[in-house]
Order: C-alpha cells, then sequence, then structure tokens
C-alpha cells in the first residue's frame, strides 16, 4: 500500500484547553532536525546531539522572540513509539503558546498529523499489528476495569499471539493439502484425512470460542445493553437523561447508518451500561420510517435487559404494554425490569384534590391525620398496582427482575432501579474465556475464516478435491490476516485509524 | 511561614478527558521512591537508579496487573521544577488509567495537590520569586501575543529585576539614613540631603512609571475594557453573546465582590477585548442594589470604550440615550461606539405591512419594483436616523468613533462593528515602558510604597527628623517585597496559589 513515511507529523498530544502542561508531538525522519530549528537548550547540545531517552529544558523561540520554556524528549528511531525519529515538547498549557509552537513546526517543515496517524506509522513500521493498534483507541476509550482490561491485554499482543498459533495450524493443514497436490499424478493420498480433520476440527472449535466471546467483549467494551421501551409519554427519555446526566456520561449519538435510537453510556459503580432510548417508536406512520422503526425492534431485541416504563397515571395501558412486551421480548434470554413512573403525580394529585381515603381503605386510616393518610393512600395505590402488574406478568409469562416504582421526574427511586441494573449485570471476570473479541471488524472476519473453514469440513467429509479444499483454507487465512493487518487496504487502515484521537 | 515539604504530592497536570496523553506530576523528596513502588521498567535500572533528565518506558501495575504502559521523566533535586525530586508520567489519555494511576499514588504514599501547589514549592524553594510565579499562571492564561509577551518577561524575571535595582536604590537611602543616625549624638548630617533627595526622586520616578503602566497592562492582560449601555431592552445581551459566541470566547462571571454585571473576553484578529454588559442597570429600583448599580456605573467609566445601543424601532428615546451617556461617560478620554440595532425589524415592519414607499419619498422610487422600493425606502429611514444621531452627537458633544446599523438578531453589520471596536484599540506594543505592570496586587503594593515614598520625600523638604523618615522607606521595602514575596503570609499565597490550574 502506499504511504508516505518521508515526512515529519506534528500535534497536540493532550486535551485542548488551559492546564499547567501541553505535550505537542512530532514524528517522521526530520522531527529531531526540524524541532532543533526552533529550540533553544539552557545548557547541553542540540536535540541532534542529544542520546535517545533524554530531556532538555530550555525554549522555544520564534526569530528572536522567546515563545515558551519547555521540556523537551528526544528519541532515535527505531526506538520510539512509531518507530521513527520522535519528539515530545511538554510546553505551558496556554491555548496560544500551543497554537504557535504547532505554527513554528509547521513553518520548519512538519506537517499536522491526521487522527490516529503516529498508531498507524507504529503499525506500518511493525512496532504493533492492526488489533494492537486498534487496542491503544480501546485503551484511550476504556472507563471501566473490564474494559481497559480487555484493552490492555489486547495491546500487549495477547489477541495477536492466539490467532498467530491458528494461523500455524491453519498452515500446517494447507502444506499437507498441498504436499498431496504435488504428487497427484501419482495418485497418492498422502495427507491422512483424519490427521487433517482433527486439525481442522481444533481450528474451528478455538474460531467458535473466538466469536461467541464477542457477546461478553462487546458488553465489556460498550457496556450492558439496555433498552428502555414503553408506551409513548411514560417518560423513557427522562429516565435516559436523568440516568445519564447524574453520572456525567458520555452522550452519544450513534454515528453511521441510523439515528432512530438514542444511546448513552454510563457506569454504575463500575459496571458499565449502554442505554438505548426506543423513544418515539410508535410516534411515526411514514412508511420510509418502517426500516428504521424494525432496527428499534432489534435493538430492544439484542439487549440484555429491558426497562418498561409504564405510566403510574394510566393504569388502563399496563396490559397491552406488558402483552406488547411479551411479543416482542425475548423473555428467556433477556431480563425485564418494569418500572412504574410518575409516582409523583398520584401523590400529588392526592394532595390537590385534599381526597381523603375512600371508605374501603377507612379502617385502616382511622386515627391519622389528613397528609399521613393520604401518604399511607398513596403506599396502598402503589402496592395494588404493583400487585396487578404483578398478575399481567404471570398471564404473560414474563419474570421480572424487578418492578420499581420511581420518579423520574422528582428523581426518586433511582437508586432502587439502579441497583436492579446492578443485579443484572453480566459476570465480565467470566474466566472461560483466554481473550474476549470486543472489536466487531474482528468479529465479522472471524465469522468469514469460520464460514470458509466449515466448507473445508464438508469438503473432507464429502471427498471434494484437495485442490478446492486448500483455496477454502487460505480464503480463511485471508481472513484471520486482515485483524492483525498483514493483509490491509489504505481504506481498512482509514476507517480503523480515523476514529482516533489527533495525536496518538 | 509554616510549610510542609516533607511530603510528595502528585496532580494531572494536563486538561482531563479523553487523549492520547496525559501527564501526571509527581513532586517531593519522596517522589522518586513513591513512583518506583508502582512502575516496572521495560528494562534498564529502577526511578531511583536513573539520572535526572532520562526517561525510563515500563508499565504502572498493581500489584500483578498492569494499569498502563508509560513514559517517566526523573528529575533530581533541586534540578527540577519545584526544586524537589519529580517524576513526570507520561499515560495513556483515558479517564481509567488516570484516576487508577494517581489511586495507586497516593496508595504508595503521595497526596494529592492542590491548585498551584507545584508552582508554590518552586517559589519555597527560591526557584522563583512570587511575580515570577504569578507570571505562569498568567503565561496559562494568554490568549494573545501581547499577554503572552508580558506574561513570559514577567516569568523570566524581567520585572523582578526591576523591582531588585528599585531595592537597592532604596537600601542605599535607608543606609545614608541610618548612618546619620547613628552619629546622631555628634550633631553632625552626614548624608548629604541633596544627593537622598535626587535618589529618592529617581525611585519615585520609577515607581510612578510602574503604576502608569497598569492602565495598557490591564488591557493586555484583560483585554481592552468595552461597556455596552444602552436603555432597557435595546440588544445589550443577544450583541454581547453574539459577539462572544461567534468568536467562541471564554465567558466568564466575575466572581467576587459583584455580579451586576456581566463580562466576556474575546479576541478580534488577536486583539484582546473585554465587554461589560450593563444589561439590568435601570430594570431595578430596590434601595439595596444601588451600591451594584453605582459599580456598573463604575465600570462604564473606567472602560476605554462605551457602546451605546439604541433601538431602530423607538427613535424617540434617541434624545434621552445620548444625553445620558454625555452625562455618565468622559467623551473626551473615552472612545464612543454608536450602534443603531434591530435593523432587521424595521425592514420586516415594511414588508409586512406592504407599505409603499410614502409620497414624500414618491418621485426617488417612482419607476422600481415594490421589493426594491422598500429596500431604498429601508436605506433612506436608516440614513435619517444616522442623520439624526449625528446631529444629536454635536448637541452633547459627543464625537463618535462610528455610528454602525446592526442586527444583532439577523446577525447582520457585525463585521463593521468589529472594524470600528479595532480602531478603538490601544498600541500594545507601546515602547515606552519597559515593564508592563499588569497584576492588581502588584499595582496595589506598588501604589503603598509610593505613598510611603512621598512622605519620605515632603519630610525631607520640611526637615522631619531621618528616624521617621527611614521607618516610612522601611515600610515601601515591605511592599516592593510583598511583590517578589520576600514578604509574604500563608493568607497572600494561598490567595495566589489558589487561582492557579491543578499540576501547576
Amino acid at each position: 500500500m502506499a504511504t508516505n513515511n518521508t515526512d515529519t507529523i506534528c500535534a497536540l498530544s493532550t486535551v485542548q484547553g488551559r492546564s499547567a502542561i501541553a505535550l505537542i508531538r512530532v514524528s517522521g525522519p526530520d522531527a529531531i532536525a526540524v524541532t532543533d530549528k526552533i529550540f533553544k537548550p539552557i545548557k547541553g547540545s542540540s536535540l541532534s546531539e542529544t542520546q535517545g531517552y533524554r530531556l532538555r529544558f530550555g525554549t522555544i523561540f520564534n526569530r528572536e522572540r522567546v515563545i515558551d520554556e519547555v521540556l523537551v524528549s528526544v528519541f532515535h528511531s527505531p526506538y520510539s513509539y512509531t518507530g521513527e525519529n520522535m519528539i515530545e515538547i511538554s510546553c505551558h498549557g496556554s491555548f496560544y503558546i500551543q497554537q504557535e509552537i504547532l505554527m513554528l513546526l509547521l513553518n520548519s517543515g512538519a506537517r499536522l498529523a491526521s487522527p490516529g496517524e503516529f498508531s498507524q506509522r507504529a503499525f506500518l513500521n511493525g512496532k504493533m499489528d492492526l488489533a494492537q493498534a486498534e487496542a491503544v483507541a480501546d485503551l484511550i476509550a476504556s472507563e471501566n476495569e473490564a474494559s481497559h482490561r480487555v484493552a490492555l491485554q489486547q495491546m500487549k499482543g495477547g489477541f495477536s499471539k492466539e490467532l498467530s498459533k491458528m494461523r500455524a495450524s491453519m498452515l500446517e493443514i494447507v502444506s499437507l493439502m498441498e504436499l498431496e497436490l504435488d504428487f497427484a499424478e501419482e495418485d497418492v493420498e498422502f495427507a491422512d484425512r483424519g490427521h487433517l480433520k482433527s486439525l481442522l476440527d481444533r481450528v474451528n472449535d478455538h474460531i467458535t470460542a473466538l466469536t461467541d466471546s464477542f457477546r461478553l467483549g462487546n458488553v465489556i467494551k460498550n457496556g450492558i445493553p439496555v433498552a428502555i421501551a414503553g408506551a409513548t409519554n411514560t417518560g423513557k427519555s427522562t429516565l435516559l437523561n436523568l440516568l445519564l446526566g447524574e453520572e456525567r456520561a458520555i452522550v452519544s449519538d450513534i454515528h453511521g447508518t441510523t439515528r432512530d435510537y438514542i444511546e448513552g453510556q454510563m457506569n454504575i459503580n463500575g459496571v458499565g451500561f449502554r442505554f438505548i432510548d426506543t423513544a418515539g417508536i410508535r410516534e411515526t406512520k411514514e412508511t420510509i420510517e418502517i426500516i428504521g422503526i424494525e432496527r428499534t425492534y432489534e435493538k430492544i431485541r439484542s439487549a440484555s435487559v429491558i426497562i418498561l416504563m409504564l405510566d403510574a397515571e394510566r393504569p388502563e395501558f399496563f396490559a397491552q404494554s406488558l402483552s406488547q412486551l411479551a411479543s416482542t421480548a425475548d423473555c428467556t434470554n433477556q431480563k425485564i425490569i418494569i418500572v412504574l413512573n410518575k409516582t409523583d403525580r398520584i401523590m400529588s394529585s392526592l394532595s390537590e384534590s385534599n381526597l381523603n381515603p375512600p371508605t374501603v381503605y377507612g379502617s385502616a386510616f382511622d386515627s391519622i391525620t389528613g397528609e399521613a393518610s393520604q401518604t399511607r393512600y398513596f403506599v396502598k395505590i402503589i402496592d395494588d398496582f404493583i400487585a396487578e402488574i404483578k398478575s399481567l406478568c404471570k398471564e404473560n409469562n414474563i419474570l421480572p427482575a424487578g418492578i420499581i416504582p420511581i420518579s423520574a421526574k422528582a428523581m426518586d427511586g433511582i437508586d432502587n432501579l439502579k441497583s436492579a441494573l446492578l443485579e443484572c449485570r453480566i459476570d465480565t471476570a467470566d474466566d472461560s474465556y483466554s481473550t474476549l473479541v470486543t472489536n466487531i471488524r474482528h468479529f465479522e472476519a472471524l465469522k468469514d475464516a469460520k464460514t470458509a473453514l466449515i466448507r473445508v469440513s464438508e469438503g473432507l467429509d464429502n471427498e471434494i478435491p484437495t485442490d478446492l479444499l486448500a483455496q477454502d483454507i487460505r480464503e480463511a487465512l485471508f481472513h484471520i490476516g486482515e485483524i492483525t493487518g498483514e493483509i490491509n487496504t489504505e481504506e481498512i487502515l482509514g476507517n480503523i485509524f480515523s476514529k482516533f484521537c489527533i495525536g496518538k
């Protein structure tokens, strides 16, 4: 593939803003020479004469004008992150200074790096494979222990090692087959088909374990998927905002194909959750949006947990909502939490109407004041609702993980909901997988490899000619190679690295 | 003063957030030992055995678990920013990793640094004086070339050198005086009063030059003060938001004594402006708020530029607004820009009413279409308004720097306003000051020193006893010492460093 590693790139590698320190990175054959043009050491030699892994204190200047006092780290190729000559300038965290230094670097012959370009160079220079480079981005994005652990293990090459073992087995199979092909005219079957088969089964089992791990891996990387379902105006979005806002979560639209749902990630006690708001699902009648709605249903079906929102002011809809849920959800594999929202409205309508408990409850509330009796009456109403919901669940064969009265508006009952969510967590410390696949690109490549290998397996049983089988194995090898980047295209690399931070 | 430099502090020194790299700083006698407990070099010696100004690549670990691969910089006392042993850990910019590393440092014996504590230690260890330390914060906050230049010069000790020269002259004066006192019984006047007087005059001139430079220094540091005045509902706040929003300015409430006005800073073509919205000035009748309003008037009076907003829909208020301005502003020293806002409303009321030009303008609009004639009529109306404003200015002895029709709502005419503001800029490259005072604390100390020295000057003329004069000079020396920090209290230090970034 065409790359241009003869030029020198630079970028701010820390978050932009006012801070004690900011860090600017320079990489490329001329990284040290370019920086020498704008740097004067307080004492000691120039950067070019400085050994690797040394720091120099000095000033960045523009002609005669001093821009900042900085610390500069020097790295000589190949002993650097990118494998090229590298410089890291640690300057004061002023926006103005950051801009000035970058401008000076550009004027001295560097160019601005695109996102992930440092890591891309590290990959192209053989410092890490593609799966490891992708793990760098995952590591930076990691928000909790589990996602951090998986990303770090992948960055350190754990996943790559497994793939390389698998590759070796596949190459053994293919070489046995090709040996047979070389002697095909002599009509000799060199390869012991039984041996081939058992080799193949081992590889297949390994790939299956990896693809199976994706469900857990995806949960670890992106959080446990929780769909918030329910009729319109039950307070789904309010609940989402409340859950996310409270925890200063990273709310993000999903870019790409569809915006029919809103996702937001957050941690509860260090456990990552990914909430999917299905608001608006029934609000449209446009045929063009049917596809979008179907996608939303898919989201509900693929969630690990479903929060069904019911409106305490509209108990007449309970039955309909629960039967709808029963027809959409997979109630054996998905956990269901039923949330009874807007309890504040029940309470306030009681006080507004200055309602006294109806006679039927009279005996229970005899000797208490009006306000206290209202509170008790409120509790009674909620209890009755819960009993009704329970019986509706039974009718619909739903076994809820919890029925929780809340007021999203008054922020009441949220802690109970969080506890219920934590009860639904998936054990991310599951040790049955040595490696977890967390990346959908890897998952797809593994699936493709598996499809090809299944053809080989079936072909062996049906005595398909060896040359056709060898071709299928080569295809599987191709897909494995895509993961680590032995096989890559500029498009694949572009897709991967464009999602990185600038300066990494 | 009581300080505790026996402990080791740590903090994140870069902006918190997801980024390629984050930097954590550790300082104190045990900084290197503390970090060694959680760091394993990939190769080479431990940090304690590493020379200063060297980098080590390795892993941060928690028991057996790897937290990150990091680069660590080592600095041995006194060759570091704080003068203490120091470590800088350059890790991946993941929030989780940053938190984990800080937690590990805390568990290993460090504590979290308070804002500016690294710089405070640098000051207490004699690495820089107080004025230099304050300049570090100014440097980080600098948003344009001029403020950057002044802060850097101060950080590099330019201001301190001037103060030290001044101090030397004052000490010379005081020693001459005290020599006389020692021999007082012999009734001999050693000090040549004429020589004393000329020494004193030189110091006084120097201090006066410094205090005079504060007006410019303050403009450079905080921007040219521009007050936005005008009757209520003329669109003052809309204009402020528009000006600031467009330029991604740092809008900030002024903390402290008063919130009766809103300030926001922005750069126009690299020139800093500080806008003061005086909205609400006439909206209150509460006597308790009179003081607040008086402060707002003060703000208007101390601004370099006043933008007077007029409402094109209410021309009947033009005369009143201009005479009010004439009575508040100092029209000889302040630049006045008159803004005629809401021109969009004139235009839209023309089209809504489908108004045809009245007969009086008929001849000028004879042969043009309705729409074009409306536009021309609109231009005519605005021109008439401007003529009226010009004549009102003459009446009130106001010489406006510009009369600019705008629509803040339709974002029309804003560029003209910006050009007018740039015309009002103060020449920040003024070379007549060798040093600019930018800090109000320094300004106040210099003023206090000057007051004491004026007493000395007058005392010399009135033959006041030398011992009293010497006391006044000592007072002046005290105030100069406050600036560089020879004289300091925990309260002063607390005030200064609490405004710093964490990690600096």
